[in-house]
């Protein structure tokens, strides 16, 4: 074995395959400050202690989606290091809180592969476990990346493609406190479950200009090392012409944009589906639109989930988008990001 | 009421009313590494620990200039999101130390109205009050803003200016520990409250550029979601034509760098005026100089106060500056901020 | 003396003199994220509390050269201040581990005086010693610099070179726990002392562009106040013409991108000699590559020394250079360092 971690090509995975991906990471305050400078985020169950305390919790919890990085970051030396894309994700959950000076890591197990007919690539299917240091699960998630081969042109035949949920499962147990008190004046929003309703649509009107450092410094400390984000001199020798901004850092932007909208829905219960419709570069604005496609009643009676779309934009205002897609069904090159998502939300009679 | 929040008209204000902002903000570490990363702050006491328990605190406090970014910037989605411009400060203070750990929040008096006669705007002159968990005060100010008016031309004939003092009152309880002892090889300054005199210029030779992603990783930091400065496609087609740098990072900015000549004032006891003269934008570099124009003495023994004028300047070197405005009382163009402050300094002789 | 500190002149230096740095420091977890935000460390120790903890750590200790940027930008404002050039390091050693919490200070004794021939400048050599807030020695350096004289031709005849020595000596006390357990699948990498060879060269494929935040966010977040490396302005009438990347930040950088190669040699026991062999702007990239230039057993049978050399480039990757320097014996333009320093790796058989 080469002391230098080249990444596995297509051949280098087998079904049933088990990674254990090296760098478990304590996340700290710094993480926590670091993530609110790069994507602004406003959700006031992450901004403070005193409030999170009032919801039961012992001390405000992570974002969801900063833990998503600093879990996911991990896996890329291992699966996608050589991926040409990223092609879908599938029954994301977020299961437990995650604190400041817990330690998380993360496993995967390959589901599934698929050779592609032109021998130069394959498709490979991970489920991906992510625990705190108490063996937690506190992410659990399947995705598909197209990976190069080692071999061109050489065929295995191999085709053996996993069932992945339409959507993410929900449970009858969902780990966060009983909401007793949701204190309005402090979390910024009036609106509950109760007052959205299915086909509505929120036009956030923030945008956020990103700047190279700004997606640079958040891949770095993810300690997601995958080329096309960091290696200018590369890319200039691409089609692309230059860095790639990391598609998770459009996610977190667009969810801190949706906070103009959905101030009280400060928790994601799972991620059902993501498109990174169209690359973007430093130097685009960020806008973003949420649809409420699905109202979902709970066993819990102090919460309900919406499941929403939220369609990441570039450099165009989300009330000149009608559709993110055209008349062939293709997304309009300035959508970015389509994410079918589920969030919670205090009911306002609890 | 809508979801989505669009920030206040001058015509959603009242005399008396009062704001709650939300977004309590629990300070951390992380917040403390950025401030020094982002703008150079060398002050001893809010470096370490150790020598700020030397001084008589329980460890190092906050830079109080981080401390009002944090804090004030809650109060732009209620009172300036819609603001045309800033149009000053006054009796701006500084009440109680703040730690890592603490959690700050403000509240805002509207007290005062004024409509312009062009029927298009009006100015809101607020009071606003942040305290930490304990419900202690830390921060207490005045200011004033030009705010659009939903209904163009429509008149109330509201004029109501309130009273504001020229210099904020110096209160006889000052909540600093009594200075016992002054590390002067800790601190890097060997000058004391009687070293200094009136009409003495501090000319400050550093010079720190700002990029695009300093100025905004320090405004999302700080959770103020103005959009001229974040939103590079909608500043584009404005006159200024590409983001606008926050004023209260000028003011950290140049702070930082008074630091060379004022090492051992390592507190800010008010803002009397400030003014943010011209705009500044990414690519700028700021220069400072410091004029001592009060020396105030009070009952303790220990420390005086200085008050204090510091010139902010883009692109041109404090040397090169004998007066900030023209023959004419105007700003000249290189001119970005002029800061009446009152700084403590140590006694020699205490 | 002045109130502004403009930094000490070949003059105001003797042999014997004593400095105490101001500015002691107390270290944040917000410095680490920063520093891994900033560089893309992926070294475990500094990762992970949890693998710390299993390997004798309280918890994770400090990554080195964090630990050396903040300690050693302490020395700037009195040493280099005015310095034309850094022009070496020597007997670079990193003596006790450091913890998020402690505070660093430095002190420099000035070991060396030689004046130029052309009466504008001289070189002064110097011994700093880092330590915590304990006494506890934590870095231990000697270097020397080129400063400016105050009075050109003048000439005092000042000519005293101390020796130095050609590699860091090496203790037989190195205080780092006893590594019982090494988990492989934690570090990411599976190789130990045993598996390397004298001659041996690694290419590291990673390669990082850095912008000017990037650069200039570090050095602030150091306190090293050297004025090339953030006025702008003033650098536009350099030979320059921009800000010089601060050479500490390159050492990182290649450090961080060593990661891939020598992925459990966790630990620098020293740094040998370094030149900055070219400068570094904003918009570059580096790589690196590492050679084995000696194997060095320890008493201690967990461990051994890797004495090994890191060549850092900018925009040319590591398999497109054979040898650093050309057939003059002069680096190559795209050289920007050349460290020879010596890193700590367990033993398979411990």
């Amino acid at each position: 074995m080469s002391k230098i971690n080249r990444g596995n090509y297509f051949e280098d995975f087998t079904i049933g395959q088990k990674i254990v991906h090296p760098l478990p990471r304590t996340i700290s305050d710094g993480d926590v400050s670091l993530y609110i400078a790069l994507t602004g985020s406003r959700f006031a169950l992450h901004s403070s202690d005193e409030l999170a305390k009032e919801m039961g919790y012992k001390k405000r919890p992570l974002d969801d989606m900063l833990m998503f990085h600093l879990t996911f970051g991990k896996s890329v030396q291992d699966i996608s290091l050589n991926a040409i894309a990223n092609l879908g994700y599938a029954e994301v959950s977020f299961k437990n809180p995650v604190y400041v000076g817990d330690t998380v890591s993360l496993e995967t197990e390959i589901i599934g592969l698929k050779e592609n007919s032109n021998g130069k690539s394959g498709v490979v299917y991970v489920h991906s476990i992510g625990k705190n240091q108490n063996g937690d699960e506190i992410l659990n998630l399947k995705r598909w990346v197209m990976v190069h081969k080692k071999e061109k042109g050489v065929m295995s035949g191999i085709n053996s493609i996993p069932t992945l949920e339409k959507s993410t499962p929900i449970l009858s147990e969902i780990n966060i406190p009983k909401l007793l008190h949701v204190n309005t004046s402090a979390t910024g929003g009036e609106h509950f479950f109760e007052d959205y309703e299915v086909g509505e649509r929120l036009n956030h009107p923030e945008g956020i200009t990103i700047d190279s450092s700004d997606h640079t410094l958040a891949t770095k400390l993810y300690q997601n090392n995958a080329k096309v984000h960091f290696d200018d001199f590369m890319m200039k020798s691409t089609p692309m012409g230059e860095r790639l901004m990391y598609g998770g850092h459009v996610i977190s932007i667009a969810r801190s944009i949706s906070f103009n909208g959905l101030q009280n829905a400060m928790w994601i219960y799972a991620i059902n589906a993501g498109a990174h419709a169209n690359p973007t570069y430093a130097g685009d604005t960020i806008y973003a639109y949420t649809e409420v496609i699905e109202k979902i009643e709970h066993t819990r009676e102090d919460i309900g989930l919406l499941r929403v779309r939220t369609i990441g934009l570039k450099n165009m205002r989300p009330e000149d988008v009608e559709n993110p897609k055209d008349e062939n069904g293709k997304y309009l090159k300035n959508v970015v990001l389509d994410l079918d998502y589920t969030i919670i939300i205090p009911k306002e009679n609890r």
